[in-house]
């Protein structure tokens, strides 16, 4: 794993630093990630004076001497490339991965995203919706996220959501049964897949999506984690669905951040005797959350009259080929424009690793370059536009 | 029954027309129901021709003949006392029972109301909300109109309801089992009880508030009777809440007409995988419904904050009491200012039979004259205002 200066700023950051850390997203607003990294270090005594100057001291006494005391946990290159060999990378921001759409998030964007899994992460959540919901969700609740999240996923939506047990589970095994592309956002490392249980659906979460998290690998899960979590499932999606909340339900806050995101926030009304029902009830009533009942209201809210499809693939593409980065387009150029090929195939003629394509190859069918056939990957036909 | 021109016209009428008539509605826009039903009898030659030169020729001529050949239907008076001996009374516009808030209903108000039960029309619709859904309604739906018209019923407000098989009848029973004021709005005429496995049920409305049609008390219901009912049922509630509907079904019939009335219309959400919710789900989906999910969020609606209580009895009067009409007065002076008396007592005091002291005394409740406690009645202390 390469580090570059801005690369490994943000990589030592997120080691030395909570998500949420408000003296963190406060010191970031005034200095670069590598400019607080030297304060941190003691290499810059003029940006400490800098931050001492614009933070309520309080605050940065208090945590100053905590950022420094964990110095010695930001891992080694070594440690690094054993990681990224296990099949973890990061994505930072002006990755060509980058979810784009976090950066809505302004001064609470993550510092660095770690995932796992053959989806390209920016491509797949672009036409995602996230999906969130009780962990003790009813066998109705569960019904309708399996139901909504599979019919999604075959009209080309992925599903995002957080991995619990419940409505999380069911989302992903939605589209997962439908073939479709789902990501998980993990609160805690992606080494500590949390809820262990899990490991299983996890596992095919990174085989058809991806795993992410803003957490180093080893860090477990913190219970205001998964509250900090949350801005990033809303932040991710085209818009958020909670299917089955309780009142003070964490899908909530969910859809809380996706309200403030702008983005819109629909809910599945259920029975008003059932209490899984009354946080989305609660939303429809006193929030303005549209109520959905099935997965073609959720494309509605999405998808606005008269714009065409927003599932890429049927629309061509979206971007010009030559903005493409030079991995990606060395796995377009062996994608035939006539018959289909392999995965496999495309990965050896490109001269890169299979989860490479499979990743170049979902992201170019987001971006409506290829797509993929009973028999292997095509070019779209440009006549499809 | 004494019979003055107006009442004699409107009864007279309501006997040769069908109610939803567009002719009869048409020419009551250009004459009064004395001048028509002289046009129809033939003694009228001058508005025979006014009514000709306005209304379209067809529609005239295909429904005059009709109308006259109904003219030995009207029944004479010593049949209307009987059917008052029966206990049945005509309310017309004007009389201190008619219920004003249907004259919302403009050029389709009804020509009269056949009305049976110990209610005061006019004070118990004023503080009650209509409920309504399906027939084919499933045990949840049965669950919260029933519980939902009782809790209203506590925060006295009267339910007014079809009087149909499933949510109509949940909803009727809610409000009976509060020992509140319930209305049933027939479609068919009151001596037709229709459905008849409803007659304890009407029986039961009957005695602790109203059963009401627009239709002459033999008549049969006919289809499009219940859709030009609901219009009533629309217009008699303060709101109409759709507990249980199917897509088509009458209940969202009965909710435009509230729409068009601009009455609060709510609906009550259920499972996405009941097709008997899937009819609230589209009116708080497209229409602007408002999603209720129990009595409180119905209170909410109908009471604006800070406006008080819309249930009388706790603010005290709402009209002078030199506006009552001479039967209500003398029952008003029956009752005590200290202590309580029992409505037979305050009957024979006042000169009048038990079910008109009865009716009157609710109104004088729900208008806040008077107070009901476990001994009798008592005068509301103005203090209480």
């Amino acid at each position: 794993m390469s580090l570059d200066g801005e690369r490994r700023a943000r990589v030592a950051l997120s080691f030395l630093a909570q998500p949420g850390d408000p003296v963190l997203w406060a010191a970031l607003q005034i200095m670069t990630p590598v400019e607080l990294l030297a304060v941190i270090t003691g290499a810059d005594e003029d940006g400490d004076a800098a931050l001492t100057d614009q933070l309520p001291d309080p605050a940065l006494e208090r945590i100053m001497p905590r950022w420094r005391e964990r110095l010695g946990e930001v891992p080694s290159v070594a440690r690094l490339d054993a990681w990224q060999e296990s099949g973890m990378r990061v994505i930072i921001p002006g990755d060509a991965e980058w979810p784009t759409q976090l950066d809505d998030l302004g001064a609470v964007r993550p510092l660095a995203l770690w995932a796992r899994g053959t989806a390209d992460l920016r491509t797949a959540c672009l036409n995602s919706v996230s999906m969130v919901g009780s962990r003790a969700a009813t066998a109705y609740g569960n019904h309708v996220a399996l139901e909504m999240a599979a019919i999604l996923a075959e009209h080309d939506l992925g599903v995002v959501s957080g991995g619990a047990f419940g409505i999380d589970a069911s989302a992903h095994r939605g589209a997962l049964a439908a073939d479709g592309l789902t990501v998980a956002v993990l609160a805690g490392g992606l080494n500590h897949g949390y809820p262990q249980g899990h490991s299983q659906l996890f596992a095919a979460v990174a085989r058809q999506g991806a795993l992410v998290s803003e957490c180093p690998p080893d860090r477990a899960p913190t219970r205001p984690g998964f509250l900090v979590r949350n801005r990033l499932i809303a932040g991710l999606g085209r818009g958020t669905v909670v299917v089955e909340a309780a009142l003070r339900s964490g899908a909530l806050n969910t859809a809380k951040h996706a309200r403030e995101l702008i983005r819109p926030v629909m809910a599945v009304p259920g029975p008003v005797t059932s209490e899984y029902s009354a946080g989305c009830h609660e939303l429809i009533r006193d929030y303005g959350a549209m109520l959905v009942t099935c997965a073609r209201d959720v494309l509605d809210h999405l998808v606005p009259p008269g714009a065409g499809s927003l599932a890429g693939p049927r629309c061509g593409p979206s971007r010009p080929r030559d903005s493409l980065d030079p991995v990606t387009t060395a796995v377009l150029e062996q994608v035939p424009v006539r018959g289909a090929r392999g995965p496999a195939s495309i990965a050896v003629r490109a001269g890169v690793d299979l989860d490479t394509a499979v990743r170049c190859l979902g992201a170019l069918q987001t971006e409506g370059f290829v797509t993929r056939g009973s028999t292997g990957w095509m070019t779209a036909r440009r006549d499809a536009r």
